[in-house]
């Protein structure tokens, strides 16, 4: 199935594919790590993010935020809560980002990408067509809540299986929405064997710091730093 | 902007209009009341078409639903629980339903759409693309649960904006989730001023009536039964 995916992705968007390339050079010359964030409308990526970028800068990583919304940019507001540059991309209807959009926005935006460790990207809530847009990111983050129910691997296994991490966000609800923790983990699994799975909450900060210690330990091995 | 969203579905989707217009016409000869369920993932939508299903088909209302998911037929199978006519439509990746593929699907089954008094279309979970996709429902339902923030119908407009009724899931959670009720209200008025909104929980039951009586009374308004 894997395979399958990939080929579809390589076949439709080769335009978007050379442009990451590219992009990911950039990431690479900067030596920052780039995380694409993906997941459901209204999981939590932004309240995820907010409160490890908020850690991040406490630990002296310099991070930056790009984030893409249809409309409003409610969630570029409540990321600079955390002192970080964060700046909001509006898609005005489309339903992913794509290479270009990063680029112009890098661009325009004047940001100094050599002073960074951390750049991430908040992806327009949809666990459908972000899947088929690599944005030159090292590693694809798939956030799932416990709200959302445990199936939810399963009725969209490409973004699952494009992803390379996943987050179980608002682990603080678990009890009243009778979240089946093993069957969250045994669908993420068959879908993509040997993922990585970190459970969080952004409300009681479960989690973060080895989400964070995960990501430390991942920009060292890819950047050799 | 209700009228600049309408003009770009007219201008770019003329081919399913066009099919949806014929089959609207097809759910006026059969007077049965068709629905288009749009929500996030993980709404909570197969959750609250089941139990709605099942109290219809109770009160003697006859009933089926075709299902769209990317991967799986989870979803029909929970729904064929409520003894209701059910097929699943697999997108196999697609982020949206057609027209064609509702009229395919009704073609292959052989179901007597005169047999029906109301007609439950499942979309797939994502709220930017079935936006744009006229499937000759008589109202589109957008349904967001108290879990996902109250700020989506802001991040969403257009799918917002081109529902007819709005159904909040997940009441009982609405504590836990420090759900802010007026908010919520206030973010769907303002993308969608008058819309009608329904608060409910496929949990307790609480609102499901309500819903009903108003499906109920909308048919009778729409078809003259």
């Amino acid at each position: 199935m894997a395979t399958r995916y990939i080929e579809i992705r390589q076949g439709v968007l080769s335009k978007n594919d050379h442009l990451a390339v590219g992009l990911r050079g950039r990431f690479q010359q900067a030596q920052l790590l780039a995380l694409n964030f993906v997941s459901s409308p209204g999981t939590g990526k932004t309240a995820f993010l907010e409160r490890m970028m908020r850690d991040m800068r406490a630990a002296g990583h310099p991070v930056a935020a790009l984030v893409g919304d249809v409309q409003t940019d409610n969630d570029a507001k409540r990321l600079a809560r955390s002192g970080a540059p964060v700046r909001q991309i509006v898609t005005d209807g489309m339903c992913h980002l794509e290479v270009q959009m990063v680029t112009s926005h890098l661009d325009d935006w004047g940001l100094d990408l050599n002073t960074l460790e951390f750049f991430f990207i908040e992806n327009v809530g949809n666990l459908v067509c972000p899947t088929w847009y690599d944005l030159g990111e090292d590693l694809r983050v798939v956030l799932l809540s416990v709200t959302e129910g445990e199936d939810k691997p399963l009725k969209y296994p490409p973004m699952f299986n494009s992803a390379d991490v996943a987050v179980i966000t608002k682990m603080d609800l678990a009890g009243p929405c009778e979240f089946d923790r093993e069957l969250a983990h045994t669908n993420i699994q068959s879908v993509r064997p040997g993922m990585r799975i970190f459970e969080t909450s952004a409300k009681t900060g479960a989690g973060i710091p080895e989400f964070i210690d995960f990501l430390i330990s991942e920009r060292k091995r890819l950047r050799s730093v």
